[in-house]
């Protein structure tokens, strides 16, 4: 599941069944996370963050107090979804 | 409940009933907490951190792998425990 | 300078003498920092949002790999640059 | 320089002196870290902790305020210094 390749419209689709709140946008896969604080908010982009570099896979997130909106693609595929990204998707649900 | 005062016997035991983990080694408020991962110990630091930074009121720590180590005193009321302590764990356990 | 209070137009320009890289952007104050690994990026994130949480202004940014975008304004004051913000961006540069 | 093996004199008494700061206690790598502030501190430790987890190998490391001391050792191969251990101590010093 974690090759670098471009994702099937099935695994797509399947990865999101169990994504709650992920959903497709612009053709790239895109979550607000809502926490109770800031302080929930910014130790989460931590825990993610650590499994994202660890994948050499990055997201593009931005965050205003206690939300962070991530969007995940892969840029050298032709900025499509991968693989990669369902994975990470999962990490970051996994931690949240 | 966040004066920086000593607590009193009673405050300490009543807070210990809803902090499951938590108790008194050597006069300090002591937890181990074990995590899923290092990436979620981290997380976690971080959170507990800006709680603790917040309150300028710091925590002794430490960390390896999964596993992060709290402990809980008031150096300037003579390193005894005080209700900045059980203020402050009580916000560590929320966010764990 | 740290009072929740319009900044004016001379005490922006004075205050942009002290900051390189940053510049008025829409009435907003913006910079775009480049570390040397996502590492760093985080790191430098989570030091300058412990500040920002202790100051109860909290920036809106956003993260791909290396870099990081800051956006600066005070919401409650009518969406302009507030002395928080500068006494802000002034703490995010000595963090950097 | 980072396959986990331990390592020669020749090569930690090489290390120590491009790592101001770091000595062997106990036959463990060694160094206390102080920081400007409580947030460099922890934002210091989520860079090195990014880039430790990355390695796949964990500091031992306690924070009290805006100090930090890290210990480092190699487990599985009896708790010697590895080479590991060398290429993250210099890694945390490029960070700090």
């Amino acid at each position: 599941m974690s090759k670098r390749e471009a994702a099937t419209e099935n695994q797509i689709n399947d990865a999101l069944n169990d994504l709650p709140g992920w959903s497709l946008v612009d053709g790239k896969l895109q979550k607000t996370y809502k926490f109770n604080s800031f302080a929930a908010a910014l130790g989460w982009m931590v825990s993610a963050g650590v499994e994202a570099d660890k994948m050499n896979h990055h997201p593009e997130w931005s965050n205003v107090y206690n939300r962070v909106t991530v969007t995940l693609v892969t840029h050298d595929l032709g900025n499509v979804v991968s693989t990669l990204d369902l994975t990470l998707a999962k990490k970051m649900e996994a931690l949240a």
